[in-house]
Order: C-alpha cells, then sequence, then structure tokens
C-alpha cells in the first residue's frame, strides 16, 4: 500500500454501471522527490477520508476485493486513515 | 484511477474473440512533465466519451471486472467522464 | 493497452504446463523517447501477428482472461491487429 | 517479489471492514541507486516479521491470495523471511 | 513477459502458508541501460531453471496462475527456459 495525503474531490456524473454512489477522492503519495510515482491520481474512498487526512491506499485490481457485492473496475481503494507512523530512522539509511 | 483526455480513437479488425463491438480510444494522462506514466495509451470506452472529455481511467485487471458477462483481456477502462475536480492546492504541497 | 510493433519471435522448449503451443512474440511498445515502459516485451499471440505488425497489446493479469480453458501464467497478450490511429493533436498538446 | 527491509510500523484505526487485526509494515526495497521503485510501503505480515528483518514481498493483486478467507483489498504481502542470498556476480554484470 | 537471466538462489524457512516447497530464484532482467525495471526480482521456478539461464518470466498476478491447486502469494514465475529469440533489427529501430 502507498500512504498519501487526500487533497481533492473529483465528480462525474456519467460513469460505468457499478460504480454510482462511490466517492471519489485526488490522492498525493508521500514519496520522496519527484518521482513518477509521485504523482496523484484518484482513489475509492468507502470509510469516510475528507482532504488533509494521511491515508493507506492499496492500488491496482485487489483494491476492487470489497467484502460485498460484485468486483467493480476500481484501482484505487482507501484502506486506512493513518494515526501514526513510526520508522527506525537507521533502518531506512541501511 | 488516472485522470486523462481523450486524443484519438484507433482500429483494429483483426481483435481476440470477446472484444468485437468494443470502442477503443487514446487517452493522454495529465501527470505533470514527463513522466514515464505520461504515455497515452489506449482504453475500451461504454458510456460514450469522445475526443477532448476528460475522463477517469481504471487501470491494469480491475478493468475487466464488467458488470455482465465474462472477464474479457483488457488492461484500461474508462469509467467516469468528470464533471469537476476540487483540489486544495495548500495539500499539494504540503 | 499498449500501442508497438512486433520485432521478433522467441522460443522456449521447456515451460510451464498449460503454454504448450503458443506462440510467443517480442514487442517494442511504441513510446515517446526511451522511457523504462519502452522497453520490449515477450507477448501471447493468438491471432496471426507477425513482426512487422502494429498491434495492441493488454499488459498484466487479464491478459490470462482468455475465453476458454482455464487462466494461465502469462502478462501480455496480443488483441488486435491495428488499422488505423487517429490522434487529435490539438489534444495530444493541451 | 522484492527484497526489502522491514523499517517501521504504521497504524489505523479506522478502515477497510475485513482489514480489522492485520499488522502493517513499513518496507524500504533493495534496489540500487534512488529508482522510483526504491520508494517504502507498507505490507501485511502475517508471519512474525519486524523491524531490521529482510523479508521478501508480493506486490499486487496476488498478495490477496490467502489461504483462508475472501480475498481482502491489500497490495502487498511479507511472504517470507530471508536466511540467505546466493548471487553469482558474473551473472549480475553479465 | 519479460526475459531475463537467473544470477542467484534465495532461501526464507519462514513463510506464508501455501509456499512450502517452492524454489526462489533472483532473476536480473535483460532491460538496455539503467532503467528502474532493470532491477533484480525474485521468481518462483517450477521447470527446473538454474543460475546462468535466460528465461522468460511472467510478473504480477498472473503468475499466480498455476494448473493445480489454489492461488498463492507470488508475483513472479518464471514460465520457460529460452532456446532462441530472433529479433529484426530494422523494427527495433523502426
Amino acid at each position: 500500500m502507498v500512504v498519501g495525503e487526500v487533497i481533492g474531490n473529483i465528480w462525474a456524473t456519467r460513469k460505468e454501471d457499478g460504480l454510482v454512489g462511490l466517492k471519489f477522492l485526488v490522492v498525493k503519495p508521500d514519496h520522496q522527490a519527484s518521482t513518477p510515482e509521485a504523482s496523484t491520481f484518484v482513489a475509492v474512498d468507502r470509510i469516510g477520508a475528507g482532504v488533509g487526512d494521511k491515508v493507506m491506499v492499496t492500488r491496482g485490481s485487489a483494491s476492487s476485493h470489497l467484502q460485498e457485492g460484485p468486483a467493480i473496475p476500481i484501482d484505487a481503494l482507501i484502506i486506512g486513515i493513518i494515526d501514526s507512523v513510526e520508522v527506525e530512522r537507521g533502518g531506512a539509511n541501511g
């Protein structure tokens, strides 16, 4: 999963069937520097995240493994709102 | 999902079974700068998108999770035509 | 899907079960410049593509969604031989 | 699979259903230099890994192929704690 | 699929259930130059590949589509030991 910050909302009235009622948020990943992966992307939110929240996001088809209903065509899902992160600095530099 | 603009059409008469009748569009992602991910790609459209539309696109195998019929071998699906995007500038720079 | 050109053939006698009889082709994606994604890769062909053909290729696990039989361990499938592409230049630069 | 080092922990109280009780760890891949893929990411651990361990991590939707229960929306799973790696130098440079 | 060379072995005693008995090899992709994708990775081998062999590798969740048993959490599988590759030079430069 990637860690990022919710920075916006996006709306689309005309959509694929099966996506009606889902909330779409714009997420900016917390990557170092300006890597390609630092590009913002759109994720579905079902847990009440909002702008400014730090979130964990599952990307790829696993994001469509919802606990109920059929698989839907989405490729990013906010799976958690982060309370805290504890990283070993020595480890990060080793 | 990535946000992009539809910039063209592509036609292929000889195709894999199961793909007959699908519309294929060329999409240019809205990424900053010239990252690898800024390369154009081809996506299936089933919601009536056309050249010039801003769209949300699901990439990877989740794009084949259509609501009816068997899974098909496609890796990009236009899932929404975007009405509006609202991004917090402070958040984007934080 | 990515657009590319078939540039060669590859043979492997010793293979995973379930892949016997498949044709493997070397594909060079049509990406701009020398991005990482411009690297050549190997794709399965079941529609009669050959060296010099412009093709559409599905990458990732969706490429194993064949219309018959069980899923097989392949991650790239040629899904169409391209007849024509029509891209709006204004759109591409916008 | 990628090889990396566990460098931290991450907590999220508010989560998608189906993820309660899972342990999330921060992993730094062992890639050469500062490639995009060298960015840290979050992986689920079910085998008792901890900070400082060298681990093998499966990324993408295959990480949700757990041996019991339904598929869950995660995209990285620690699948092994590495005992040793033996690499041919000649091979690596050839 | 990517083409690469087997350059080593990796061992992990403590692993996810379902992976016991699998052989894990270190593979170096044959990409041009030092692209991110040229990083080595770990793949499962079930066809008897060894150090020095040129192999085709399926990456992503399709690699877990084995012909028997349940899906397992792996993201790279050696699917063939390469006998020969024939690439059109003109095509590669065109």
